[in-house]
């Protein structure tokens, strides 16, 4: 399915009719951070907050349930319920940065910062409980409790395979799936959850997955491109920190590469990384990575096409190409 | 209320009539540990399994759910719940300790380990999610929503009123019904509805923040009382660490020794936490202290005789008792 000229504009009157719904969210964020004064609620003030927040799982909840007959008050609060899930999981990635370690900057404060942003985290990750404790269908609860699994599962098998050159692909997939998918997925079928569309929940998260697949590819092929600059951290950063994502997955396939790859360690300095990145970028990987990435953004958008209505589906779409900077 | 001799046999066969319940719940948190190979894993087990495991809220919910009719299935899965959100509090407890960042033992070796007890109290918590998920009543998913709130809101003001010694006697008291009485509370309240008894859960919740409330304070006086080898940290832990407890308000009521602490900060050694230890200790406080810690004891088992069956609220009270270390 290729996405025709003239999206924009309808995006435009896609986000305007979000507005509201966003706006309302963004206030009930800012309500859950102005309640007490402390550098905890400040650090998930911060997070919630700040530049960036694009607001991805709301808009996957709201959206999908306008596809159906959308219960709002339960779609607002699962709305909420999501991004003050993603907000408290990037607070605990935040906690014991190993490249602050590895660079001997283990001062009281950076020991500070970690205790806050875990509390932070703990402090939003209970509000997104409270949010939706009132609604009355346990469906609702098993599915947030799973996912929540699912990403604490995710940050385990982060650390488990850090460094780890010889783990298999599967392996990776599983991780950003657990990690990242899970938690877009779940806000779909939450969302069909809330549009009264049990029936069609299963297939909305199986969208979801696709869509969450393709876009932490995308994030991981990113780290590769950016500079610094762009990115707010060093270019290469996930490899150095022992993060093996597809760009080395299928740079590896190379035997020269390969080895290149298995030497880094806690103690490979950015200086000693600036060849092997260079090697990774110009082995084609990078496309390789780009091409899969893609595929499952077609998956996603073939299982929208099974539901045969154009029309209701077209806002998916739409959201999906523009937060995959594909609204061409 | 005097409780009178011969109350140990009788505890003893409350234990066995406990004792396969207890036994189901060790093997589920045994379950959860087993799954998966990983240090973040190893320190969950190590939390849970550990030595020093008494279950207390646990059999809460389950002395409590057999005042009524017992929903046996539901009953077991608040109970599992409830002690994994303490194991994970417990971890989360135990990251970022102050006194290491002090000792200037900010060691890699001490970010990994925090990094890993993050994450171990992170996979407990979202197991104590799953644990009940399934249970349909929303006014579980209300009760374990709002403790896991109190409970990360007793963490930030923990941090919040560090080394201040012009907070109030009710800043403390607020601080360690969240991060103690809340959860006791709430396992029996939990017990109150997996017993099919909703009109009584709203005053076994007060038995139990009572309970908790005792149970803290009293733990509160052993910090000061203990010798390093029991309690496994330095004597006065608390106070060098900026934990301001009950003693050390009702010292403060001296004006030397309210000097004394108020000079109390990040950088005071041990060595120089001797003196006004033993000042504490012998000014009368830890008395004034436990006469407090009894006061709600008290109030507790004042609850219990408003239900005026003394033979089914037995139980309840050789607990509290037993726990309490007056099984006299």
């Amino acid at each position: 399915m290729v996405l025709k000229k003239g999206n924009t504009f309808d995006l435009l009157s896609l986000y305007s009719s979000l507005k509201k719904d966003l706006k309302k969210i963004d206030q009930a964020l800012l309500d859950i951070v102005i309640s007490e004064e402390s550098p905890i609620i400040e650090a998930a003030a911060h997070q919630l907050l700040g530049a960036g927040g694009k607001r991805i799982r709301p808009i996957f909840v709201l959206i999908c349930a306008r596809l159906g007959d959308i219960d709002k008050e339960a779609a607002m609060k699962l709305a909420l319920s999501v991004e003050l899930i993603h907000s408290a999981s990037i607070l605990h990635d935040d906690v014991v940065d190993d490249s602050d370690v590895r660079r001997g900057r283990t001062s009281v404060k950076a020991m500070w910062d970690n205790h806050v942003a875990m509390y932070a985290g703990d402090y939003l990750f209970a509000k997104s409980l409270t949010s939706v404790a009132t609604l009355n269908n346990p469906l609702i609860h098993d599915v947030l409790s799973q996912t929540t699994y699912e990403l604490s599962l995710g940050e385990i098998e982060q650390i488990r395979y850090q460094y780890d050159s010889t783990q298999s692909l599967r392996v990776y997939l599983r991780r950003i799936k657990r990690k990242t998918a899970v938690l877009i997925a779940a806000s779909c079928q939450l969302g069909a959850i809330a549009g009264g569309m049990e029936d069609k929940a299963k297939r909305l998260y199986l969208f979801g997955y696709y869509v969450g697949m393709s876009f932490q590819i995308r994030d991981d092929i990113l780290d590769y491109t950016m500079t610094e600059a762009e990115i707010g951290k060093p270019v290469g950063g996930d490899l150095q920190q022992g993060n093996i994502t597809l760009p080395a997955f299928i740079a590896m396939e190379d035997p020269v590469l390969k080895r290149q790859i298995e030497k880094i360690n806690e103690k490979t300095t950015s200086s000693e990384m600036v060849d092997v990145l260079e090697a990774i970028r110009t082995s084609g990987a990078l496309e390789k990575a780009q091409n899969i990435s893609e595929k499952y953004l077609q998956k996603a958008v073939a299982v929208l096409d099974e539901f045969n209505d154009p029309k209701a589906t077209k806002p998916l779409r739409q959201i999906t190409n523009y937060l995959l900077d594909r609204a061409d």
